[in-house]
């Protein structure tokens, strides 16, 4: 049997312990595996591209747990009421081969994506933040508002988004978590005076939603939004001006926004500062970037996490998507044990024969 | 939702239409994928290596729907009871990105290895062949011999393997398929005088299971058990000397019985043949062989022909893998959506709070 986390388990578990306290242990994980970044297998993603998007199978191992993600982005999909982006994982027993955990990963990428911008923000930014504008308040946006709040005690949130339907829906989803939030006019009114930007619109081409003028001494930016070949949101001139940190280069360089700058660009592993390898913030005066695109590993935690608190929380199914057998090399007698029970779903299916 | 087939929802398919039929209609998908053979993408499968097997991601696309395999390998799994091979597989819409089916596979790469191996024979061996040597009786050994009856005639099984109890399940299993049975002293004598030979041996490095003077004009090998690196079951010399086919080059070349012969082996991809590009048996005395490893354009028929089957027989369940949303920007939302239903299987953890 493996273990099953669905859309309706995910749900349960973030309202039994509450988003915040979720986000502080996602953190906590990725943190615990940041710190032994060298013992994963790191391979890129192997990518399928089509006219009208990508889909990707992302594996990582450390030896003893394999764990993959399937997820897809469909720029357009939004346009027909769909995810643009839906992802689910799996997680494999090294030694047998067995896959052992399968989860929903759409909802809890969202969260790992917002935990991975805490995780960069607790060592980067200036301890002292406590306001971050968030440009795009899209499916992304509430959930890096709670782990910004969780991990680094943001309180007062500037907002901007050019529809008006997203920002009203930030403002009821955020209304119970005590947030002072400012809507602002336009990206520079937004911006103004925080501690903390995050951008996280859906760009589709080489925007330059943020321009060094914006930008002060002492910021800390997050750059979630762009994340694929042709796709950015800083200014390069930004890039170039502040200490910049990515997950794993050889990818960020295809599709972080250090894209824009070359194959010379400046940018340290941000695993090396969690490591103490490398040092992170200089000064309080420094603007520090994280050019997040997600990385395999912070997908392998967020699984680690969810097959824990599944265990914890009891939230969670069995589905026998794998053999039961009392004798490997009889595979065929599964259709002699197969019995039919009654209580199915489609059980009044039943009556049909086979065309 | 994802439509999904288990272990449960397998055996029932396989009990309610039977095998043989089961195997007749995959191997029709099969042929269909193998005419439009250059409409898929092919690429490498995605290996994680370990000291105690493999774990593999196969994906493959028509351009329409996207489908991948996880499968893995670990040779001493039976010895603590386990199987040495499990697999689950997915199909995507290609437009969307969304996973829109989730099978099992153990059962079914059985199936459709076992399926493979019959359009071989129905394109290379012997119109008028009958009789089949199995070597080896392991977890391949019935669908192999299911799938060559229903698609070639086979009625006499001339059967050898080292294992006394490997050969009771497969004599308790065949009971009720109307075979002519023979049991075998050795390899010699289980190969004497038949039309087709299976080699499905658990083949741990370069074995000769079948030698040169074992084989006579007019027969058809279908090796199956040597699939990876070192892993091989015929003497070089049958290779040399019959008409060789294989799933895709490149791929047979490191994991196929051909690896024995080295790049400028004479192999035909099997697809060429079934769209009359190239010749397969020119004579009744030729010897043919299909040099099998599986690849990933046959699963993909697979998991189409199980979604088929799943929606014709009404034999599935649906899972929430992936979000159903009103507003694709208010992935938050999910919290307040989320009820817990009053009968879950984990009802009673309902109680325990999180440490």
């Amino acid at each position: 049997m493996v273990q099953f986390i669905g859309i309706r388990e995910i749900g349960m578990i973030l309202r039994r312990i509450g988003p915040e306290a979720f986000l502080t242990g996602l953190v906590d994980y990725l943190e615990e595996d940041f710190h032994r970044w060298s013992a994963f297998e790191k391979t890129a993603r192997l990518a399928s591209h089509s006219a009208r998007g990508v889909i990707e199978l992302m594996p990582t191992s450390d030896g003893e747990t394999y764990g993959f993600k399937y997820v897809n982005g469909h720029p357009d999909n939004t346009a027909n009421g769909l995810l643009t982006v839906t992802a689910f994982g799996v997680l494999a027993d090294v030694a047998s081969g067995y896959p052992t955990f399968l989860s929903e990963m759409t909802v809890s990428t969202a969260l790992r994506t917002a935990a991975a911008s805490a995780l960069a923000a607790k060592h980067l930014a200036r301890a002292d933040s406590r306001s971050m504008a968030i440009i795009g308040l899209g499916a992304q946006s509430e959930f890096q508002a709670l782990a910004l709040k969780a991990v680094l005690g943001i309180a007062r949130l500037q907002v901007f988004d050019i529809d008006p339907v997203a920002t009203a829906k930030f403002q009821r989803n955020m209304r119970p978590y005590g947030f002072e939030i400012v809507e602002a006019g336009d990206i520079a009114g937004c911006v103004a005076g925080v501690d903390v930007i995050t951008t996280a619109t859906a760009s589709k081409s080489q925007e330059r939603i943020i321009t060094p003028e914006m930008v002060a001494p002492g910021m800390h930016l997050n750059a979630i939004g762009g994340d694929c070949p042709g796709k950015t949101e800083l200014h390069p001139d930004i890039l170039r001006r502040a200490r910049v940190f990515v997950e794993f280069r050889p990818q960020s360089e295809i599709e972080g926004e250090i894209q824009q700058l070359g194959p010379d660009a400046a940018a340290t592993e941000l695993w090396r500062v969690i490591d103490r390898e490398a040092p992170g913030r200089l000064s309080p005066d420094d603007v520090t970037v994280f050019d997040s695109v997600g990385f395999a590993i912070e997908d392998f935690s967020t699984l680690r996490y969810l097959k824990d608190l599944a265990t914890r929380t009891g939230l969670s199914r069995d589905i026998d998507l794998i053999p039961d057998l009392t004798d490997p090399k009889d595979l065929f007698g599964i259709l002699e044990r197969a019995s039919e029970p009654r209580s199915m779903r489609s059980a009044s299916a039943f009556a049909e024969q086979l065309a």
